[in-house]
């Protein structure tokens, strides 16, 4: 069944196991363009979904870096978190599957939620 | 003037102005000495110091990795925080010279003192 095409930052992530089915294409399409900002990237050999937010000093950046780590919590979901003087930079890929699922998109979209976006 | 050989992690760093002197080959054997785990590695033609601090899960890694900000903040001097579960790499250089100095060596002195070593 596929997520509705609005609202994804409100989901929640599904529960995960090794064998889940990554995104298609055509998810990949359609989720990706709710968070047109996001890339995808290549992390040694796994796609995933890459951002980089800016901020006007360290403390900024790592209070952002810290309401990610929050989400990432609540849903059970882990990004990496690149912490640097005026700018984070997230990423989020399914550890369990090395690819993208669809919890990768729905956490993209709160991360930019939680930017004050979406 | 060389720092002493003892307490690296206990100094303070240094006001940094562009044209500061990087760390000589001769600075970076004696510093180096007191940082054992840390490796020189090559960002983007910037020379480094980094090391990668395990841990249980997200949280003790986003905790530690605040602890360090805490200490960028407190010394003028940021490094990048890479938080993933169950690791943070915490990579030094000083953005001023493009390049080691002695700064950066205290920090990650201070890095390790912070992890519970040192």
């Amino acid at each position: 069944m596929a997520v509705a095409v609005t609202g994804l930052a409100g989901r929640s992530c599904e529960a995960c196991r090794k064998g889940a089915p990554p995104t298609t294409e055509a998810e990949i399409a359609e989720y990706g363009a709710q968070i047109p900002e996001w890339d995808i990237v290549d992390r040694g050999g796994i796609p995933a979904l890459e951002r980089v937010f800016p901020f006007g000093n360290f403390v900024a950046a790592m209070e952002f870096a810290n309401r990610i780590a929050e989400l990432a919590e609540e849903q059970g979901h882990h990004p990496a978190l690149l912490t640097e003087w005026g700018r984070v930079t997230v990423t989020w890929w399914t550890h369990k599957i090395r690819d993208l699922h669809v919890n990768d998109f729905v956490m993209a979209a709160k991360t930019d939620r939680a930017y004050g976006e979406g």
